[in-house]
């Protein structure tokens, strides 16, 4: 669908988890980021070479990736710039944002001219049902956050990769952009309309083999008022026989929320548990997924056992340690 | 927002039911309802005067409002005789119909021709926020079901009634397609996309008079698994202070969903109080609206007893037996 490899556009990142999409793709499929395209002020750096495009271009790259988060909504005239050049020197161009590449006249204008593509990654191009909560063959699990980008995707990944190279029979289901730019397919949640979600993940994650599971990505919270209605409608509409709760220890409030602080462990759990019973009375929680990279290792072990002390439940980072022990925990259900 | 007052289009009922949309204008604001036009054949009736085009023109109704519903999916030749006249006569139109006005190429080209507008209740006219949580001035009030369809929007729209009969200051806030065209405004929330759909509803409610209510109308059910995100983020962006546990007690499953059962009152009051608290500490439940329209006066009487009795809660039919108690359960906070 994309075009690989990849430039990976970080524009004027405010800081790096912004350019989150952008470290995924790096995390996931370093063979296809070439580099990395930084304008000034730009705070994230994936550690990847800094190429112009031409240099990136002569290095093989065919899109353009946006991977980072834009700001007030709009995009702005510096990174047109940097968009047309691009087009202009050949890159199709791939983002995730809201704001559609197709809605941008200049853009749509000099891809015609030059015979380039605009991938819109976000759109839904399918008509998704109504959810009909119908109960479905085969196994899926969902891993749930105290808030917004605390590692969701990545230990769905990360669970993923674990579960293919043990020979179980596994599948990453996309619901955010950057799964989608990382595996060509899913469903854009966050851009699908309301009445709509929850049949979009029933979709997704259709009937299966017994024994195989879906690694369904998780988004927001339900405890971010932001977005919990879009985890309201995957936890509903994906049926999970399996919940991982994830957590990022040192954030000290909510997401873009500054009076609102994060959940415990234990009240996420008691909170999506009950929920998910609602359309699946066999749920369990099965493990904790701790984002541990703003401690030192000897904290994040410590941090892990008092975890798995007070939880009772698995507990790891999938990033640092992996993902081990919440396969073998999916393994024993 | 739809300039009233209306003219109210039967059109072609086939019975009083096909008009519920008028039926609700005419019972809540029947300020705004300055006659009805009906087409031969029409076996509805609001007890209004009868109107022609240029009766209701006199008479100073703007818009021409489509209450409804239509037969086979479109919009009738028939039909598009008396809106196309309305147009020419300088009537809006305004339609809550899946089918809509503005994909009808005749309308659209009237209208353009006579300056009139086209609004279609279902589809967003605004772009929404992402929702920032910040509390806002004055009060808001929010019923929420066991299930879909069991008189959310009749309580809302009784005890904003209500209330201003007290002299008390409230609004009701629409957030379903009938709300819309009953009160000229309002957010089709089921309509609206994933990411904003709090945000809307932080829209629609914004900071008031600190004695001000907001009577916001419910949508789905925590419990119902289609459409349990867009409760979700009624909850969290209507920050309400005050919770209303809507319930009709002979249902013997979740709406289109014939293996989900009803959760109990104490289950929705727990489950939605608890999510209620993370964008307002101070939220309280408050009472019980029953729908008891298919039991017998008797049986209503007793279960209202006994749901005060288990609850300690009051407890009322507001279409039965007025909203008194849930409006005194609000003046007391």
């Amino acid at each position: 669908m994309i075009e690989t490899p990849y430039l990976l556009f970080l524009g004027d990142a405010p800081d790096q988890l912004a350019a989150k999409v952008a470290v995924g793709i790096k995390d996931w499929r370093p063979e296809n980021a070439v580099g990395q395209y930084r304008m000034d002020g730009c705070k994230a750096d994936l550690g990847l070479t800094d190429m112009t495009l031409t240099e990136a271009k002569e290095a093989g790259a065919k899109t353009l990736v946006i991977g980072v988060a834009n700001r007030g909504g709009v995009i702005s005239q510096e990174w047109k710039k940097v968009l047309v050049m691009a087009l202009e020197e050949g890159f199709d161009l791939a983002s995730g944002l809201h704001n559609l590449l197709r809605d941008e006249p200049d853009l749509v204008a000099v891809a015609e001219a030059t015979g380039r593509k605009l991938h819109d990654v976000r759109v839904p191009e399918v008509e998704y049902p109504i959810a009909n909560g119908i109960k479905r063959k085969g196994k899926r699990c969902l891993a749930v956050g105290t808030d917004c980008s605390v590692g969701k995707m990545y230990t769905a990944m990360a669970m993923d990769a674990e579960m293919r190279k043990r020979g179980m029979k596994s599948t990453f289901r996309a619901t955010g952009q950057t799964g989608i730019l990382i595996t060509g397919d899913g469903v854009p949640l966050d851009a699908v309309i309301a009445d709509f979600m929850a049949g979009s993940v029933e979709w997704l994650t259709p009937d299966n083999d017994d024994d195989h599971w879906d690694l369904i990505e998780g988004q927001g919270s339900l405890f971010h008022v932001s977005y919990s209605g879009v985890t309201m409608a995957l936890i509903h509409g994906g049926q999970p026989d399996a919940l991982i709760l994830s957590h990022e220890p040192t954030r000290e409030h909510m997401r873009g929320l500054p009076t609102y602080t994060l959940p415990t462990l234990e009240n996420l759990r008691d909170t999506a548990l009950a929920l998910a019973k609602v359309a699946n009375p066999d749920c369990q929680v099965v493990g904790v997924s701790v984002n541990t990279q703003h401690m030192s290792e000897e904290d994040a072990i410590a941090y892990l056992a008092k975890v798995e002390a007070d939880m009772g439940l698995p507990a790891t980072d999938p990033f640092r340690f992996g993902p081990g022990k919440l396969v073998d925990a999916l393994a024993a259900l």
